[in-house]
Protein backbone atom coordinates (compact mmCIF):
# COMPACT_ATOMS: atom_id res chain seq x y z
CA UNK A 1 0.00 0.00 0.00
CA UNK A 2 2.79 2.27 1.12
CA UNK A 3 5.16 1.80 -1.72
CA UNK A 4 1.69 1.69 -4.48
CA UNK A 5 1.11 5.42 -3.06
CA UNK A 6 4.95 6.08 -3.40
CA UNK A 7 4.94 4.99 -6.77
CA UNK A 8 1.72 6.62 -7.69
CA UNK A 9 3.21 10.17 -6.43
CA UNK A 10 5.23 12.18 -9.15
CA UNK A 11 6.95 16.23 -8.75
CA UNK A 12 4.05 17.07 -10.47
CA UNK A 13 5.11 19.90 -12.80
CA UNK A 14 1.70 21.22 -13.84
CA UNK A 15 -0.83 21.76 -12.29
CA UNK A 16 -5.02 22.42 -12.68
CA UNK A 17 -5.79 25.98 -11.51
CA UNK A 18 -9.75 25.02 -11.25
CA UNK A 19 -9.39 22.66 -8.99
CA UNK A 20 -8.54 23.04 -5.15
CA UNK A 21 -8.06 20.92 -3.03
CA UNK A 22 -10.75 20.21 0.42
CA UNK A 23 -9.69 21.67 3.69
CA UNK A 24 -9.80 18.31 5.43
CA UNK A 25 -7.30 16.19 2.76
CA UNK A 26 -4.86 19.33 3.63
CA UNK A 27 -5.62 18.96 7.36
CA UNK A 28 -4.24 15.22 7.46
CA UNK A 29 -1.51 15.98 4.85
CA UNK A 30 -0.21 18.25 8.02
CA UNK A 31 -1.44 15.62 10.79
CA UNK A 32 1.14 13.02 9.13
CA UNK A 33 3.77 15.80 9.02
CA UNK A 34 3.03 16.52 12.82
CA UNK A 35 3.37 12.78 13.68
CA UNK A 36 6.70 12.52 11.79
CA UNK A 37 9.53 11.29 14.51
CA UNK A 38 12.29 13.80 15.08
CA UNK A 39 15.13 14.17 17.08
CA UNK A 40 14.17 13.53 20.78
CA UNK A 41 10.91 14.88 20.21
CA UNK A 42 12.32 18.31 19.36
CA UNK A 43 10.06 19.02 16.21
CA UNK A 44 11.92 22.23 15.57
CA UNK A 45 9.83 23.87 12.53
CA UNK A 46 6.61 25.29 11.61
CA UNK A 47 4.08 25.36 9.23
CA UNK A 48 2.80 28.23 7.34
CA UNK A 49 -0.29 27.06 5.35
CA UNK A 50 -0.80 29.87 2.58
CA UNK A 51 -4.29 30.18 0.56
CA UNK A 52 -3.69 33.63 -0.08
CA UNK A 53 -3.26 34.51 -3.78
CA UNK A 54 -0.99 36.90 -3.94
CA UNK A 55 1.31 36.14 -0.92
CA UNK A 56 1.57 32.90 -3.32
CA UNK A 57 2.28 34.89 -6.68
CA UNK A 58 4.92 36.26 -4.28
CA UNK A 59 6.28 33.13 -3.25
CA UNK A 60 6.06 31.84 -6.58
CA UNK A 61 8.04 34.70 -7.69
CA UNK A 62 10.95 33.43 -5.26
CA UNK A 63 11.12 30.59 -6.80
CA UNK A 64 12.27 31.36 -10.00
CA UNK A 65 8.70 31.38 -11.38
CA UNK A 66 7.30 27.69 -10.31
CA UNK A 67 3.85 27.88 -11.44
CA UNK A 68 2.64 24.91 -8.98
CA UNK A 69 2.68 27.39 -6.17
CA UNK A 70 -0.51 29.58 -8.05
CA UNK A 71 -2.19 26.93 -9.66
CA UNK A 72 -2.45 24.65 -6.87
CA UNK A 73 -4.50 25.97 -4.11
CA UNK A 74 -2.52 25.84 -0.92
CA UNK A 75 1.04 25.72 -0.38
CA UNK A 76 2.97 24.54 2.32
CA UNK A 77 6.15 25.91 3.40
CA UNK A 78 8.52 24.13 6.05
CA UNK A 79 10.70 26.34 8.46
CA UNK A 80 13.04 25.48 10.69
CA UNK A 81 13.91 26.57 13.71
CA UNK A 82 16.95 29.71 13.31
CA UNK A 83 18.38 27.76 16.53
CA UNK A 84 18.07 26.00 19.77
CA UNK A 85 17.33 28.02 22.63
CA UNK A 86 16.69 26.46 26.48
CA UNK A 87 12.89 28.26 26.26
CA UNK A 88 12.54 26.25 23.16
CA UNK A 89 13.74 22.92 24.60
CA UNK A 90 11.95 23.99 27.61
CA UNK A 91 8.68 23.86 26.37
CA UNK A 92 9.02 20.70 24.74
CA UNK A 93 9.68 19.03 28.02
CA UNK A 94 6.63 21.14 29.54
CA UNK A 95 4.49 19.78 26.95
CA UNK A 96 5.70 15.88 27.61
CA UNK A 97 5.06 16.79 30.64
CA UNK A 98 2.00 18.03 31.00
CA UNK A 99 0.79 15.44 28.48
CA UNK A 100 2.17 12.64 30.38
CA UNK A 101 0.69 13.99 33.96
CA UNK A 102 4.40 14.09 35.44
CA UNK A 103 7.62 15.40 34.76
CA UNK A 104 10.01 13.22 35.62
CA UNK A 105 13.42 13.09 36.39
CA UNK A 106 14.64 11.07 34.03
CA UNK A 107 13.17 13.02 31.01
CA UNK A 108 13.79 16.41 32.75
CA UNK A 109 17.74 15.06 32.90
CA UNK A 110 17.67 13.92 29.36
CA UNK A 111 16.62 17.50 28.23
CA UNK A 112 18.96 19.29 30.49
CA UNK A 113 21.72 16.74 28.73
CA UNK A 114 20.28 17.71 25.07
CA UNK A 115 20.58 21.40 26.25
CA UNK A 116 24.36 21.17 27.59
CA UNK A 117 24.94 20.11 24.61
CA UNK A 118 22.76 22.07 21.77
CA UNK A 119 23.31 25.32 23.20
CA UNK A 120 26.67 25.80 23.23
CA UNK A 121 26.81 25.20 19.17
CA UNK A 122 26.79 27.42 17.13
CA UNK A 123 23.47 28.59 15.03
CA UNK A 124 24.02 27.55 11.91
CA UNK A 125 25.05 23.83 13.73
CA UNK A 126 21.70 23.90 15.64
CA UNK A 127 19.77 25.01 12.07
CA UNK A 128 21.11 22.49 9.88
CA UNK A 129 20.10 19.58 13.15
CA UNK A 130 16.68 21.08 13.39
CA UNK A 131 16.76 21.60 9.03
CA UNK A 132 17.18 17.52 8.60
CA UNK A 133 14.22 16.94 11.57
CA UNK A 134 11.69 19.48 8.98
CA UNK A 135 12.75 17.09 6.45
CA UNK A 136 11.62 13.97 7.97
CA UNK A 137 8.47 15.86 8.55
CA UNK A 138 8.16 16.87 4.70
CA UNK A 139 8.61 13.87 3.31
CA UNK A 140 5.67 12.22 5.08
CA UNK A 141 3.82 15.57 4.20
CA UNK A 142 4.60 14.93 0.14
CA UNK A 143 3.41 10.87 0.99
CA UNK A 144 0.47 11.86 2.82
CA UNK A 145 -0.55 13.93 -0.08
CA UNK A 146 -0.07 10.71 -1.99
CA UNK A 147 -2.63 9.04 0.13
CA UNK A 148 -5.29 11.75 -0.31
CA UNK A 149 -4.34 11.79 -4.04
CA UNK A 150 -3.54 14.85 -3.93
CA UNK A 151 -0.40 16.16 -5.95
CA UNK A 152 2.02 17.87 -4.82
CA UNK A 153 5.87 19.28 -5.84
CA UNK A 154 8.45 19.01 -2.96
CA UNK A 155 10.39 22.15 -3.90
CA UNK A 156 14.04 23.55 -2.91
CA UNK A 157 14.30 25.46 -5.68
CA UNK A 158 13.52 28.87 -4.08
CA UNK A 159 15.18 32.35 -2.35
CA UNK A 160 14.57 31.26 1.22
CA UNK A 161 15.60 35.14 2.27
CA UNK A 162 13.06 36.31 0.04
CA UNK A 163 10.32 33.06 1.32
CA UNK A 164 11.49 34.45 4.86
CA UNK A 165 10.50 38.44 4.15
CA UNK A 166 7.41 37.22 2.59
CA UNK A 167 6.19 35.53 5.49
CA UNK A 168 8.29 37.25 8.14
CA UNK A 169 9.73 33.63 9.44
CA UNK A 170 13.43 35.56 10.38
CA UNK A 171 11.88 37.56 13.30
CA UNK A 172 9.61 34.35 14.57
CA UNK A 173 13.27 32.64 14.58
CA UNK A 174 12.16 30.46 11.66
CA UNK A 175 14.19 29.96 8.39
CA UNK A 176 11.92 28.06 5.12
CA UNK A 177 13.81 24.73 4.19
CA UNK A 178 11.32 23.49 1.58
CA UNK A 179 8.11 24.23 -0.34
CA UNK A 180 5.27 22.20 -0.27
CA UNK A 181 2.42 23.03 -3.74
CA UNK A 182 -0.63 21.09 -3.17
CA UNK A 183 -3.04 20.80 -6.03
CA UNK A 184 -4.28 18.61 -8.92
CA UNK A 185 -2.43 17.54 -12.16
CA UNK A 186 -2.97 19.43 -15.31
CA UNK A 187 -2.56 16.32 -17.25
CA UNK A 188 -2.29 17.40 -20.87
CA UNK A 189 0.00 19.61 -19.79
CA UNK A 190 2.33 17.95 -17.60
CA UNK A 191 5.44 16.57 -19.25
CA UNK A 192 6.59 14.73 -16.42
CA UNK A 193 3.20 12.87 -15.88
CA UNK A 194 3.66 9.03 -17.72
CA UNK A 195 8.11 9.45 -17.36
CA UNK A 196 8.90 6.39 -15.74
CA UNK A 197 9.93 6.62 -12.37
CA UNK A 198 13.62 6.42 -12.34
CA UNK A 199 15.67 5.48 -9.26
CA UNK A 200 19.21 4.07 -8.38
CA UNK A 201 18.93 -0.16 -8.86
CA UNK A 202 19.48 -1.33 -5.47
CA UNK A 203 22.73 -2.87 -6.17
CA UNK A 204 24.14 0.70 -6.21
CA UNK A 205 21.98 1.74 -3.20
CA UNK A 206 22.73 -1.39 -0.40
CA UNK A 207 25.62 -2.54 0.82
CA UNK A 208 24.72 -5.84 2.82
CA UNK A 209 27.41 -6.53 5.77
CA UNK A 210 25.88 -9.86 7.10
CA UNK B 1 -4.29 4.27 7.22
CA UNK B 2 -1.44 6.47 7.38
CA UNK B 3 -2.00 7.85 10.28
CA UNK B 4 -3.04 4.93 12.05
CA UNK B 5 0.42 3.18 11.25
CA UNK B 6 2.23 6.86 12.40
CA UNK B 7 0.57 6.86 15.53
CA UNK B 8 1.39 2.68 16.02
CA UNK B 9 4.83 3.41 15.80
CA UNK B 10 7.23 4.57 18.67
CA UNK B 11 10.80 4.89 19.00
CA UNK B 12 11.22 1.24 20.74
CA UNK B 13 13.41 1.28 23.32
CA UNK B 14 13.96 -2.63 24.04
CA UNK B 15 13.96 -5.45 21.51
CA UNK B 16 13.30 -9.12 21.84
CA UNK B 17 16.33 -10.82 21.12
CA UNK B 18 14.86 -13.78 20.22
CA UNK B 19 12.79 -12.33 17.73
CA UNK B 20 14.23 -11.55 13.93
CA UNK B 21 12.64 -9.57 11.02
CA UNK B 22 12.18 -11.53 8.21
CA UNK B 23 14.29 -10.83 4.94
CA UNK B 24 11.22 -9.69 3.18
CA UNK B 25 9.99 -7.31 5.41
CA UNK B 26 13.63 -5.06 5.49
CA UNK B 27 13.63 -5.58 1.99
CA UNK B 28 9.87 -3.70 1.91
CA UNK B 29 11.54 -1.14 4.33
CA UNK B 30 14.81 -0.56 2.01
CA UNK B 31 12.02 -0.21 -0.96
CA UNK B 32 10.17 2.76 0.27
CA UNK B 33 13.11 4.55 1.05
CA UNK B 34 14.61 3.78 -2.61
CA UNK B 35 11.42 5.57 -3.09
CA UNK B 36 11.42 8.44 -1.59
CA UNK B 37 11.65 12.23 -3.13
CA UNK B 38 15.06 13.45 -3.41
CA UNK B 39 16.15 17.22 -4.46
CA UNK B 40 16.71 16.70 -8.45
CA UNK B 41 16.46 13.18 -8.38
CA UNK B 42 20.04 12.42 -6.72
CA UNK B 43 19.19 10.18 -4.44
CA UNK B 44 22.30 11.05 -2.45
CA UNK B 45 23.00 8.71 -0.22
CA UNK B 46 23.50 4.73 0.12
CA UNK B 47 22.13 2.43 2.63
CA UNK B 48 24.55 0.32 4.52
CA UNK B 49 21.84 -3.40 6.12
CA UNK B 50 23.99 -4.44 8.76
CA UNK B 51 22.76 -7.91 10.35
CA UNK B 52 26.46 -9.37 11.49
CA UNK B 53 26.25 -9.66 15.49
CA UNK B 54 29.92 -8.66 16.26
CA UNK B 55 29.83 -5.55 13.55
CA UNK B 56 26.40 -4.12 15.10
CA UNK B 57 27.85 -4.89 18.91
CA UNK B 58 30.48 -2.27 17.60
CA UNK B 59 28.11 0.11 16.02
CA UNK B 60 26.33 -0.23 19.62
CA UNK B 61 29.54 1.18 21.20
CA UNK B 62 29.69 4.24 19.15
CA UNK B 63 25.76 4.75 20.19
CA UNK B 64 26.43 5.05 23.92
CA UNK B 65 25.77 1.69 24.33
CA UNK B 66 22.12 1.56 23.15
CA UNK B 67 20.98 -1.85 23.23
CA UNK B 68 18.42 -1.78 20.27
CA UNK B 69 21.34 -2.22 18.20
CA UNK B 70 22.37 -5.57 19.12
CA UNK B 71 18.81 -6.82 20.36
CA UNK B 72 17.35 -5.88 17.15
CA UNK B 73 18.11 -8.46 14.02
CA UNK B 74 19.17 -5.62 11.29
CA UNK B 75 20.49 -1.97 11.44
CA UNK B 76 20.22 0.06 8.59
CA UNK B 77 22.47 2.72 8.29
CA UNK B 78 21.96 5.66 6.15
CA UNK B 79 25.03 7.34 4.95
CA UNK B 80 24.77 10.91 2.88
CA UNK B 81 27.38 11.34 0.14
CA UNK B 82 30.28 13.64 1.08
CA UNK B 83 30.05 16.11 -1.54
CA UNK B 84 28.92 16.39 -4.77
CA UNK B 85 31.06 15.11 -7.76
CA UNK B 86 30.51 15.18 -11.71
CA UNK B 87 30.86 11.65 -11.83
CA UNK B 88 28.14 11.86 -8.96
CA UNK B 89 25.82 13.95 -10.95
CA UNK B 90 26.46 12.90 -14.10
CA UNK B 91 25.55 9.08 -12.83
CA UNK B 92 22.16 9.92 -11.86
CA UNK B 93 21.16 12.19 -16.02
CA UNK B 94 22.47 8.88 -17.59
CA UNK B 95 20.54 6.56 -15.03
CA UNK B 96 17.71 8.67 -16.16
CA UNK B 97 18.70 8.72 -19.58
CA UNK B 98 19.30 5.05 -19.71
CA UNK B 99 15.72 4.04 -18.19
CA UNK B 100 14.10 6.61 -20.41
CA UNK B 101 15.24 5.67 -23.54
CA UNK B 102 17.04 8.94 -24.47
CA UNK B 103 18.81 11.98 -22.68
CA UNK B 104 17.06 14.74 -23.91
CA UNK B 105 18.42 18.27 -24.25
CA UNK B 106 16.25 19.37 -21.23
CA UNK B 107 17.37 16.98 -18.57
CA UNK B 108 21.23 17.43 -19.80
CA UNK B 109 20.75 21.48 -19.51
CA UNK B 110 19.33 20.83 -16.22
CA UNK B 111 22.17 18.61 -14.70
CA UNK B 112 24.41 20.71 -16.16
CA UNK B 113 23.27 23.86 -14.26
CA UNK B 114 22.99 21.60 -10.87
CA UNK B 115 26.65 21.10 -11.44
CA UNK B 116 27.60 24.64 -12.03
CA UNK B 117 25.61 25.32 -8.60
CA UNK B 118 26.58 22.15 -6.66
CA UNK B 119 29.92 21.61 -7.76
CA UNK B 120 31.71 25.45 -6.63
CA UNK B 121 30.25 25.04 -3.39
CA UNK B 122 32.55 23.20 -0.07
CA UNK B 123 32.21 19.92 0.63
CA UNK B 124 30.02 20.93 4.06
CA UNK B 125 27.68 22.62 2.19
CA UNK B 126 27.17 19.77 -0.26
CA UNK B 127 27.08 17.18 2.64
CA UNK B 128 24.21 19.00 4.72
CA UNK B 129 22.46 19.00 1.57
CA UNK B 130 22.67 15.54 1.16
CA UNK B 131 21.88 14.76 4.52
CA UNK B 132 18.87 16.41 4.61
CA UNK B 133 17.73 14.43 1.54
CA UNK B 134 18.48 11.21 3.42
CA UNK B 135 16.70 12.27 6.34
CA UNK B 136 14.13 12.34 3.65
CA UNK B 137 14.32 8.69 2.88
CA UNK B 138 14.82 7.73 6.55
CA UNK B 139 11.34 9.04 7.60
CA UNK B 140 10.24 6.92 4.82
CA UNK B 141 12.10 3.83 5.78
CA UNK B 142 10.41 4.35 9.66
CA UNK B 143 7.32 4.32 8.36
CA UNK B 144 7.71 1.29 6.17
CA UNK B 145 8.67 -0.15 9.27
CA UNK B 146 5.50 0.69 10.88
CA UNK B 147 3.48 -0.39 8.04
CA UNK B 148 5.21 -3.84 7.99
CA UNK B 149 4.52 -4.40 11.97
CA UNK B 150 8.18 -4.03 12.30
CA UNK B 151 9.93 -2.07 15.50
CA UNK B 152 12.48 0.61 14.84
CA UNK B 153 14.15 3.13 16.85
CA UNK B 154 15.31 6.02 14.60
CA UNK B 155 18.98 7.10 16.26
CA UNK B 156 20.92 10.36 16.06
CA UNK B 157 22.61 9.27 18.85
CA UNK B 158 26.15 7.95 17.84
CA UNK B 159 29.40 8.76 17.24
CA UNK B 160 29.46 9.17 12.98
CA UNK B 161 33.45 9.71 12.97
CA UNK B 162 33.17 5.68 14.63
CA UNK B 163 30.50 4.26 12.56
CA UNK B 164 31.75 5.37 9.41
CA UNK B 165 35.22 3.83 10.34
CA UNK B 166 33.51 0.78 11.66
CA UNK B 167 31.84 0.25 7.62
CA UNK B 168 34.76 1.80 5.84
CA UNK B 169 32.17 5.09 4.71
CA UNK B 170 34.43 7.84 4.38
CA UNK B 171 36.43 5.74 1.90
CA UNK B 172 33.63 5.86 0.18
CA UNK B 173 32.75 9.09 -0.11
CA UNK B 174 30.03 8.53 2.72
CA UNK B 175 29.01 10.03 5.65
CA UNK B 176 26.43 7.94 8.38
CA UNK B 177 24.01 10.28 9.04
CA UNK B 178 21.31 7.76 10.83
CA UNK B 179 20.94 4.64 12.01
CA UNK B 180 17.83 2.22 12.71
CA UNK B 181 17.71 -1.23 13.97
CA UNK B 182 14.69 -3.29 13.30
CA UNK B 183 13.15 -5.56 15.25
CA UNK B 184 10.49 -6.81 17.84
CA UNK B 185 9.63 -4.54 20.90
CA UNK B 186 10.14 -6.59 24.49
CA UNK B 187 6.79 -5.41 25.93
CA UNK B 188 7.81 -5.93 29.18
CA UNK B 189 11.09 -4.37 28.93
CA UNK B 190 10.25 -0.93 27.41
CA UNK B 191 9.87 1.81 29.68
CA UNK B 192 8.37 3.87 26.74
CA UNK B 193 5.57 1.66 25.33
CA UNK B 194 2.09 3.08 26.53
CA UNK B 195 3.36 6.32 27.12
CA UNK B 196 1.24 8.84 25.42
CA UNK B 197 2.78 9.91 22.15
CA UNK B 198 3.55 13.56 22.41
CA UNK B 199 3.55 15.94 19.54
CA UNK B 200 2.75 20.42 19.35
CA UNK B 201 -0.53 20.91 18.82
CA UNK B 202 -1.49 22.21 15.64
CA UNK B 203 -2.01 26.02 17.08
CA UNK B 204 1.46 25.99 17.82
CA UNK B 205 2.82 24.15 14.58
CA UNK B 206 0.82 26.05 11.90
CA UNK B 207 0.03 29.42 11.06
CA UNK B 208 -2.45 30.42 8.47
CA UNK B 209 -2.28 32.97 5.94
CA UNK B 210 -5.18 33.31 4.06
Amino acid sequence: MLHERLNWRYATKKMDPTKAVAEEKVDAIIEAARLAPTSSGLQPFEIIKVTNPEIRAKLSAAANGQAQLVDGSHVLVFAAWDNYTADRIDGVLNDLATERGAKSEGLTAYYEMIKSVYLPRDAQTNFEHAARQAYIAFGLAVTAAAFEQVDSTPMEGFDPDKVDEILGLRERGLRSVTLLPLGYRDASGDWLLGQKKVRRPLDRLVTVVA
